[in-house]
């Protein structure tokens, strides 16, 4: 993905990131989620203050990483062979393209769809 | 907000509500933002299954609740006087449209921008 223009990035608080992505090469493993995530946060220089995961029974699993810069999850569902990724970083110095980058690389979806979100954008207060 | 109607429900695997709020009647603090996301879960009969907060300096909060249901996050700028709120449930049982309202409620923004995004929508494998 291309670097958000400087220009977008001075008007808003936040860039969200949401991906679905479908055919993964994916064992579902919750701990290996958590690792992914964290490679993924460390590809966009992001600064982990918690991490928290679950696996699901009998399938399924989540991590969810509270960053400096907001945070980064991941959901997976095997019966749908589908996993849920966010990635919401604030600061006009991220670039958490990087981090979907590593994912996409890491996971190998056969299918993804990814749109960015501005969160934040107020055109009264940060223009 | 409205329920989603069953058909939507029943052609995608989760439900992500993203809501932008400014102006609202809060003080910052991040044990506070947490027992809203609490109470905003139960609202939702969402079942918590971790939860993790983080209190920024000089300012800034963050909590993060772990659900079976997905997650709930939320990201509090006090110096733009904006809070970043996002409720991700699958389940077409699940209702976090209740969680919103809970949280405009207790938060009390001047200003909402709520939108909901069907994740996991996929033509050829849920329809």
């Amino acid at each position: 993905m291309k670097k958000p223009e400087h220009r977008e990035a001075t008007k808003h608080i936040g860039t969200h990131i949401i991906s679905d992505m479908w055919g993964c090469d994916f064992d579902d493993s919750a701990e290996k989620l958590t690792t992914f995530l964290i490679n993924a946060a460390h590809a966009s220089n992001s600064r982990i203050l918690d991490i928290s995961s679950h696996q699901f029974e009998p399938s399924g699993s989540t991590a969810l990483l509270l960053l400096a810069e907001s945070h980064i999850s991941a959901h997976s569902w095997p019966e749908y062979d589908y996993i849920a990724i966010d990635i919401f970083t604030c600061g006009k110095n991220m670039q958490p393209e990087l981090a979907i980058d590593y994912l996409e690389k890491a996971l190998k979806p056969k299918r993804i769809e990814t749109k960015k979100i501005v969160r934040g954008y107020d055109g009264k207060n940060n223009k």
